[in-house]
Protein backbone atom coordinates (compact mmCIF):
# COMPACT_ATOMS: atom_id res chain seq x y z
CA UNK A 1 0.00 0.00 0.00
CA UNK A 2 1.52 3.26 -0.74
CA UNK A 3 2.77 5.80 2.41
CA UNK A 4 2.57 9.59 1.74
CA UNK A 5 4.60 11.69 4.46
CA UNK A 6 2.85 15.08 4.43
CA UNK A 7 2.65 18.76 5.54
CA UNK A 8 -0.24 20.88 6.09
CA UNK A 9 -0.13 23.98 3.98
CA UNK A 10 2.76 22.22 1.82
CA UNK A 11 3.65 20.84 -2.12
CA UNK A 12 2.58 17.49 -1.02
CA UNK A 13 -0.94 18.51 -1.57
CA UNK A 14 -0.89 18.05 -5.25
CA UNK A 15 0.05 14.46 -4.79
CA UNK A 16 -2.74 13.88 -2.23
CA UNK A 17 -5.19 15.34 -4.23
CA UNK A 18 -3.69 12.63 -7.20
CA UNK A 19 -3.91 9.51 -4.69
CA UNK A 20 -7.64 10.25 -4.17
CA UNK A 21 -8.32 11.51 -7.85
CA UNK A 22 -7.36 7.64 -9.08
CA UNK A 23 -8.72 6.12 -5.97
CA UNK A 24 -5.64 4.81 -4.76
CA UNK A 25 -5.39 2.41 -1.59
CA UNK A 26 -3.12 4.63 0.36
CA UNK A 27 -2.70 5.91 3.93
CA UNK A 28 -0.82 9.48 5.22
CA UNK A 29 1.72 10.29 7.85
CA UNK A 30 1.37 13.80 8.56
CA UNK A 31 4.76 15.94 9.43
CA UNK A 32 4.53 18.73 11.86
CA UNK A 33 6.98 21.43 10.49
CA UNK A 34 6.62 23.79 13.89
CA UNK A 35 8.17 20.43 15.81
CA UNK A 36 10.36 20.11 12.75
CA UNK A 37 9.56 16.82 12.49
CA UNK A 38 10.89 16.94 8.69
CA UNK A 39 14.35 16.97 10.33
CA UNK A 40 14.00 14.24 12.96
CA UNK A 41 16.10 10.92 12.35
CA UNK A 42 13.33 8.94 12.19
CA UNK A 43 11.96 11.05 8.89
CA UNK A 44 15.67 11.46 7.63
CA UNK A 45 15.43 7.81 7.52
CA UNK A 46 12.82 8.14 5.01
CA UNK A 47 13.96 11.14 2.61
CA UNK A 48 17.39 12.28 3.66
CA UNK A 49 16.28 15.52 2.18
CA UNK A 50 14.30 16.72 4.66
CA UNK A 51 11.66 17.55 2.93
CA UNK A 52 7.70 16.54 2.30
CA UNK A 53 6.43 14.88 0.31
CA UNK A 54 7.99 11.53 0.23
CA UNK A 55 5.53 8.68 -1.25
CA UNK A 56 6.51 4.99 0.20
CA UNK A 57 6.31 2.32 -2.48
CA UNK A 58 6.07 -1.46 -2.33
CA UNK A 59 9.46 -0.87 -4.21
CA UNK A 60 11.09 2.21 -2.20
CA UNK A 61 10.41 5.76 -1.57
CA UNK A 62 9.93 8.30 -4.07
CA UNK A 63 10.67 12.23 -3.69
CA UNK A 64 9.83 15.40 -5.64
CA UNK A 65 6.29 16.36 -6.89
CA UNK A 66 6.75 16.24 -10.40
CA UNK A 67 8.06 12.81 -10.49
CA UNK A 68 5.38 11.18 -7.95
CA UNK A 69 2.64 12.77 -10.08
CA UNK A 70 3.70 10.77 -12.95
CA UNK A 71 4.03 8.18 -10.79
CA UNK A 72 0.74 7.76 -9.60
CA UNK A 73 -0.61 8.53 -12.99
CA UNK A 74 1.31 5.76 -14.73
CA UNK A 75 0.49 3.02 -11.83
CA UNK A 76 -3.21 4.41 -12.80
CA UNK A 77 -3.05 4.95 -16.14
CA UNK A 78 -7.23 4.24 -16.00
CA UNK A 79 -7.84 7.38 -14.38
CA UNK A 80 -6.17 8.79 -17.68
CA UNK A 81 -4.34 11.81 -15.88
CA UNK A 82 -1.57 12.30 -17.96
CA UNK A 83 -1.23 11.92 -21.91
CA UNK A 84 1.25 8.71 -21.19
CA UNK A 85 1.52 7.86 -24.87
CA UNK A 86 1.76 10.70 -26.59
CA UNK A 87 5.58 11.77 -26.00
CA UNK A 88 5.23 15.80 -26.94
CA UNK A 89 1.99 16.11 -25.06
CA UNK A 90 3.59 14.56 -21.85
CA UNK A 91 6.42 16.58 -22.72
CA UNK A 92 3.86 19.44 -21.98
CA UNK A 93 3.18 17.74 -19.08
CA UNK A 94 6.41 18.03 -17.54
CA UNK A 95 7.36 21.16 -18.61
CA UNK A 96 4.29 22.69 -16.91
CA UNK A 97 5.04 20.89 -13.77
CA UNK A 98 8.42 21.43 -14.04
CA UNK A 99 7.88 24.94 -14.48
CA UNK A 100 5.94 25.03 -11.11
CA UNK A 101 8.74 23.83 -9.12
CA UNK A 102 11.58 25.18 -10.45
CA UNK A 103 10.26 28.70 -10.44
CA UNK A 104 6.96 28.95 -9.26
CA UNK A 105 7.84 27.51 -5.88
CA UNK A 106 10.89 29.23 -6.12
CA UNK A 107 9.66 32.54 -5.89
CA UNK A 108 7.44 31.67 -3.12
CA UNK A 109 9.73 29.71 -1.26
CA UNK A 110 12.29 33.20 -0.71
CA UNK A 111 8.91 34.29 1.41
CA UNK A 112 9.63 32.23 4.31
CA UNK A 113 12.65 29.79 3.46
CA UNK A 114 14.81 32.96 2.39
CA UNK A 115 17.52 30.80 5.17
CA UNK A 116 18.14 28.70 2.34
CA UNK A 117 19.93 31.28 -0.04
CA UNK A 118 21.29 33.47 2.43
CA UNK A 119 22.80 33.14 6.48
CA UNK A 120 19.58 32.67 8.07
CA UNK A 121 20.71 35.00 11.15
CA UNK A 122 21.19 38.12 7.88
CA UNK A 123 17.87 39.92 8.64
CA UNK A 124 17.95 42.62 6.07
CA UNK A 125 18.53 39.85 2.88
CA UNK A 126 15.79 37.71 4.64
CA UNK A 127 13.56 40.80 4.68
CA UNK A 128 15.26 41.87 0.93
CA UNK A 129 13.95 38.32 -0.66
CA UNK A 130 10.30 38.76 0.55
CA UNK A 131 10.38 42.39 -0.46
CA UNK A 132 10.31 40.62 -3.98
CA UNK A 133 7.93 38.16 -3.56
CA UNK A 134 4.58 40.07 -4.53
CA UNK A 135 6.90 41.09 -7.90
CA UNK A 136 8.92 37.32 -8.88
CA UNK A 137 5.48 35.01 -7.88
CA UNK A 138 3.41 37.66 -10.10
CA UNK A 139 5.13 37.61 -12.67
CA UNK A 140 4.73 33.58 -12.51
CA UNK A 141 1.98 33.40 -12.37
CA UNK A 142 0.84 36.04 -15.27
CA UNK A 143 3.07 33.97 -17.71
CA UNK A 144 0.61 30.70 -16.33
CA UNK A 145 -2.35 32.84 -17.14
CA UNK A 146 -0.83 34.30 -20.68
CA UNK A 147 1.49 31.78 -21.67
CA UNK A 148 0.55 28.01 -20.22
CA UNK A 149 -2.80 27.48 -18.97
CA UNK A 150 -4.79 26.42 -22.00
CA UNK A 151 -8.30 26.26 -20.36
CA UNK A 152 -10.59 24.91 -19.26
CA UNK A 153 -7.78 22.71 -17.94
CA UNK A 154 -4.19 23.14 -17.90
CA UNK A 155 -3.47 21.13 -20.54
CA UNK A 156 -6.99 21.99 -22.03
CA UNK A 157 -10.14 19.58 -22.68
CA UNK A 158 -8.73 16.77 -20.00
CA UNK A 159 -7.65 17.31 -16.04
CA UNK A 160 -4.57 16.23 -15.80
CA UNK A 161 -1.50 15.63 -13.12
CA UNK A 162 -0.98 19.56 -13.78
CA UNK A 163 -4.37 20.76 -12.22
CA UNK A 164 -3.89 19.88 -8.60
CA UNK A 165 -0.46 20.76 -8.95
CA UNK A 166 -1.46 24.61 -10.03
CA UNK A 167 -4.46 24.64 -7.55
CA UNK A 168 -1.85 23.58 -4.71
CA UNK A 169 0.54 26.77 -5.41
CA UNK A 170 -1.88 28.80 -6.14
CA UNK A 171 -3.20 28.15 -2.50
CA UNK A 172 -0.31 30.88 -1.93
CA UNK A 173 -0.67 33.33 -3.99
CA UNK A 174 -2.56 36.17 -1.85
CA UNK A 175 -0.68 35.53 1.11
CA UNK A 176 2.25 35.90 -1.29
CA UNK A 177 0.99 39.63 -2.56
CA UNK A 178 -0.27 38.68 -5.81
CA UNK A 179 -3.22 40.74 -7.24
CA UNK A 180 -5.92 37.90 -8.15
CA UNK A 181 -7.34 40.50 -10.40
CA UNK A 182 -3.99 40.49 -12.80
CA UNK A 183 -4.90 36.42 -13.36
CA UNK A 184 -8.64 35.69 -13.34
CA UNK A 185 -8.12 32.71 -15.52
CA UNK A 186 -5.74 31.22 -12.49
CA UNK A 187 -8.19 32.62 -10.42
CA UNK A 188 -11.06 30.57 -12.51
CA UNK A 189 -9.04 28.03 -12.74
CA UNK A 190 -8.47 27.34 -8.85
CA UNK A 191 -12.04 27.67 -7.71
CA UNK A 192 -12.91 24.96 -10.40
CA UNK A 193 -10.29 22.39 -9.17
CA UNK A 194 -11.40 23.69 -5.71
CA UNK A 195 -15.35 21.85 -6.28
CA UNK A 196 -13.68 18.50 -7.21
CA UNK A 197 -14.65 15.79 -4.42
CA UNK A 198 -11.06 14.12 -4.30
CA UNK A 199 -10.00 17.73 -3.87
CA UNK A 200 -12.07 18.37 -1.20
CA UNK A 201 -11.62 15.03 0.22
CA UNK A 202 -7.71 15.36 0.78
CA UNK A 203 -8.30 18.84 1.88
CA UNK A 204 -10.35 17.60 4.51
CA UNK A 205 -7.81 15.08 5.48
CA UNK A 206 -4.92 17.68 5.81
CA UNK A 207 -6.58 20.02 7.94
CA UNK A 208 -8.53 17.48 10.36
CA UNK B 1 13.70 18.08 -37.55
CA UNK B 2 14.65 19.33 -33.94
CA UNK B 3 15.85 22.47 -33.50
CA UNK B 4 17.91 23.48 -29.78
CA UNK B 5 18.44 27.16 -28.74
CA UNK B 6 21.15 26.82 -26.25
CA UNK B 7 23.85 29.29 -24.24
CA UNK B 8 27.06 28.77 -23.78
CA UNK B 9 28.25 27.28 -20.51
CA UNK B 10 24.52 27.14 -19.14
CA UNK B 11 21.71 23.77 -18.28
CA UNK B 12 21.38 23.75 -21.99
CA UNK B 13 24.29 21.32 -22.60
CA UNK B 14 22.27 18.21 -21.36
CA UNK B 15 19.73 18.14 -24.05
CA UNK B 16 22.08 19.06 -26.34
CA UNK B 17 24.43 16.09 -25.25
CA UNK B 18 21.64 13.89 -24.92
CA UNK B 19 20.24 14.86 -28.95
CA UNK B 20 24.17 13.73 -29.71
CA UNK B 21 24.18 10.15 -27.65
CA UNK B 22 20.70 9.44 -29.87
CA UNK B 23 22.16 10.38 -32.64
CA UNK B 24 19.05 12.74 -33.78
CA UNK B 25 18.66 14.94 -36.66
CA UNK B 26 18.74 18.22 -35.13
CA UNK B 27 20.03 21.84 -35.60
CA UNK B 28 21.34 24.08 -32.75
CA UNK B 29 20.77 27.89 -32.38
CA UNK B 30 23.35 29.85 -30.16
CA UNK B 31 21.35 32.99 -27.76
CA UNK B 32 23.95 34.82 -26.67
CA UNK B 33 23.46 35.66 -23.00
CA UNK B 34 26.10 38.56 -23.19
CA UNK B 35 23.65 40.68 -26.04
CA UNK B 36 20.43 39.73 -23.84
CA UNK B 37 19.57 37.52 -26.61
CA UNK B 38 17.43 35.64 -24.42
CA UNK B 39 15.36 38.77 -23.90
CA UNK B 40 14.77 39.48 -27.89
CA UNK B 41 11.44 39.81 -29.39
CA UNK B 42 12.75 37.50 -31.78
CA UNK B 43 13.47 34.35 -28.98
CA UNK B 44 10.56 35.59 -26.62
CA UNK B 45 8.39 34.41 -29.65
CA UNK B 46 10.14 30.57 -29.30
CA UNK B 47 9.81 30.99 -25.44
CA UNK B 48 8.17 33.41 -23.76
CA UNK B 49 10.10 32.69 -20.79
CA UNK B 50 13.06 34.36 -21.84
CA UNK B 51 15.46 31.16 -20.94
CA UNK B 52 17.07 28.57 -22.15
CA UNK B 53 16.99 25.53 -23.38
CA UNK B 54 14.02 25.71 -25.77
CA UNK B 55 13.38 22.54 -28.27
CA UNK B 56 11.69 23.40 -31.56
CA UNK B 57 9.28 20.16 -32.80
CA UNK B 58 7.19 19.35 -35.21
CA UNK B 59 4.83 19.08 -32.76
CA UNK B 60 5.77 23.07 -31.08
CA UNK B 61 8.26 24.28 -28.90
CA UNK B 62 9.19 22.49 -25.51
CA UNK B 63 11.30 23.54 -22.50
CA UNK B 64 12.35 22.91 -18.86
CA UNK B 65 15.37 20.55 -19.16
CA UNK B 66 13.28 17.87 -17.49
CA UNK B 67 10.82 17.14 -19.67
CA UNK B 68 13.13 17.91 -22.99
CA UNK B 69 15.18 14.77 -21.93
CA UNK B 70 12.37 12.92 -21.24
CA UNK B 71 11.13 13.93 -24.89
CA UNK B 72 14.39 12.70 -26.47
CA UNK B 73 14.45 9.72 -24.79
CA UNK B 74 11.00 8.91 -25.50
CA UNK B 75 11.44 9.92 -29.30
CA UNK B 76 14.82 7.32 -29.88
CA UNK B 77 13.60 4.75 -27.36
CA UNK B 78 16.42 2.67 -29.12
CA UNK B 79 18.89 4.33 -27.58
CA UNK B 80 17.54 3.42 -23.79
CA UNK B 81 18.12 6.52 -22.40
CA UNK B 82 15.57 6.01 -19.92
CA UNK B 83 13.33 3.05 -17.78
CA UNK B 84 10.33 3.85 -19.60
CA UNK B 85 8.51 0.84 -18.86
CA UNK B 86 9.47 0.71 -15.40
CA UNK B 87 7.27 3.62 -13.35
CA UNK B 88 8.95 3.20 -10.12
CA UNK B 89 12.55 3.22 -11.88
CA UNK B 90 11.10 6.41 -14.22
CA UNK B 91 9.91 8.29 -10.88
CA UNK B 92 13.56 7.86 -9.26
CA UNK B 93 14.98 8.99 -12.78
CA UNK B 94 12.41 12.29 -12.82
CA UNK B 95 12.76 12.64 -9.71
CA UNK B 96 16.58 13.08 -9.68
CA UNK B 97 16.58 15.48 -12.45
CA UNK B 98 13.99 17.28 -10.37
CA UNK B 99 16.31 17.98 -7.91
CA UNK B 100 18.66 18.85 -9.88
CA UNK B 101 16.33 21.66 -11.64
CA UNK B 102 14.58 22.85 -8.51
CA UNK B 103 17.39 22.53 -5.70
CA UNK B 104 20.64 22.06 -7.11
CA UNK B 105 20.27 24.36 -10.20
CA UNK B 106 18.58 27.07 -7.96
CA UNK B 107 21.32 27.22 -5.35
CA UNK B 108 24.08 27.33 -8.09
CA UNK B 109 21.54 30.03 -9.47
CA UNK B 110 21.96 32.94 -6.49
CA UNK B 111 25.48 33.06 -7.49
CA UNK B 112 24.58 34.78 -11.22
CA UNK B 113 21.07 35.21 -10.87
CA UNK B 114 20.19 36.83 -7.38
CA UNK B 115 18.48 39.62 -9.56
CA UNK B 116 15.55 37.51 -9.99
CA UNK B 117 15.13 36.83 -5.97
CA UNK B 118 15.93 40.45 -4.43
CA UNK B 119 15.95 44.10 -6.61
CA UNK B 120 18.65 43.90 -8.68
CA UNK B 121 19.95 47.52 -7.26
CA UNK B 122 20.54 45.78 -3.63
CA UNK B 123 24.09 44.80 -3.63
CA UNK B 124 24.19 43.88 -0.12
CA UNK B 125 21.38 41.12 -0.34
CA UNK B 126 22.86 39.86 -3.77
CA UNK B 127 26.29 39.46 -2.33
CA UNK B 128 24.88 37.94 0.67
CA UNK B 129 23.51 34.94 -1.35
CA UNK B 130 26.62 34.75 -3.25
CA UNK B 131 28.27 34.26 -0.06
CA UNK B 132 26.06 31.68 0.88
CA UNK B 133 26.35 29.54 -2.67
CA UNK B 134 29.41 27.01 -1.41
CA UNK B 135 27.49 25.87 1.30
CA UNK B 136 23.94 24.99 -0.14
CA UNK B 137 25.44 23.72 -3.42
CA UNK B 138 27.98 21.46 -1.21
CA UNK B 139 24.88 20.43 0.01
CA UNK B 140 23.26 19.92 -2.52
CA UNK B 141 26.15 17.60 -4.31
CA UNK B 142 26.32 16.19 -0.82
CA UNK B 143 23.29 14.39 -1.16
CA UNK B 144 24.12 13.57 -4.55
CA UNK B 145 27.64 11.76 -3.27
CA UNK B 146 25.78 10.22 -0.51
CA UNK B 147 22.22 9.00 -1.15
CA UNK B 148 21.50 9.97 -4.91
CA UNK B 149 24.32 8.75 -6.95
CA UNK B 150 23.91 4.89 -7.15
CA UNK B 151 27.13 4.02 -9.06
CA UNK B 152 28.55 3.47 -11.53
CA UNK B 153 26.10 6.03 -13.46
CA UNK B 154 23.53 7.88 -11.46
CA UNK B 155 20.80 5.75 -12.03
CA UNK B 156 23.20 2.68 -11.49
CA UNK B 157 24.35 0.30 -14.29
CA UNK B 158 22.69 1.73 -17.09
CA UNK B 159 23.91 5.30 -18.41
CA UNK B 160 20.50 7.96 -18.74
CA UNK B 161 19.28 11.36 -18.89
CA UNK B 162 20.24 11.88 -15.49
CA UNK B 163 24.36 11.36 -16.37
CA UNK B 164 24.74 14.29 -18.41
CA UNK B 165 22.65 16.65 -16.89
CA UNK B 166 24.23 16.06 -13.54
CA UNK B 167 27.44 16.37 -15.57
CA UNK B 168 26.28 20.03 -16.63
CA UNK B 169 25.82 21.15 -13.15
CA UNK B 170 28.74 19.63 -11.94
CA UNK B 171 30.67 21.99 -14.69
CA UNK B 172 30.22 24.58 -12.59
CA UNK B 173 31.03 23.61 -8.73
CA UNK B 174 34.55 24.70 -8.53
CA UNK B 175 33.41 28.40 -9.43
CA UNK B 176 30.74 27.61 -6.90
CA UNK B 177 33.04 27.01 -4.19
CA UNK B 178 32.44 23.42 -3.83
CA UNK B 179 35.47 21.49 -2.17
CA UNK B 180 36.00 18.63 -5.22
CA UNK B 181 37.34 16.18 -2.40
CA UNK B 182 34.30 16.22 -0.44
CA UNK B 183 32.62 14.47 -3.54
CA UNK B 184 34.65 12.42 -4.77
CA UNK B 185 32.24 10.00 -6.13
CA UNK B 186 30.35 13.00 -8.13
CA UNK B 187 34.08 14.59 -9.49
CA UNK B 188 34.34 10.52 -11.00
CA UNK B 189 31.43 10.40 -12.83
CA UNK B 190 32.02 13.83 -14.19
CA UNK B 191 35.05 12.86 -15.66
CA UNK B 192 33.76 9.38 -17.06
CA UNK B 193 30.93 11.13 -18.61
CA UNK B 194 33.63 13.79 -20.08
CA UNK B 195 34.99 10.90 -22.29
CA UNK B 196 32.07 9.79 -24.10
CA UNK B 197 32.07 11.12 -27.87
CA UNK B 198 28.82 12.57 -27.88
CA UNK B 199 29.49 14.86 -24.69
CA UNK B 200 33.16 16.19 -26.15
CA UNK B 201 30.77 16.73 -29.66
CA UNK B 202 28.17 18.64 -27.70
CA UNK B 203 30.80 20.57 -26.09
CA UNK B 204 32.53 21.47 -29.14
CA UNK B 205 29.67 23.11 -31.02
CA UNK B 206 29.40 24.77 -28.09
CA UNK B 207 32.49 26.44 -27.96
CA UNK B 208 33.28 26.72 -31.43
Amino acid sequence: MLKLFYAAHTCSLATHIVLEEVGADYSTVRIDFGKAQQQSPEYLEVNPKGRVPALITDRGVLTETPAMLVFVAQSFPAARLAPLDDPFAFAEAQAFNSYLCSTLHIAHAHRMRGHRWVDADDAASIAAMQRKVPQSVTASFELIEHDLLKGPWVMGERYTICDPYLFTLAQWLEADGVDPKRIPRVIDHRRRVGERPAVQKAIADELA
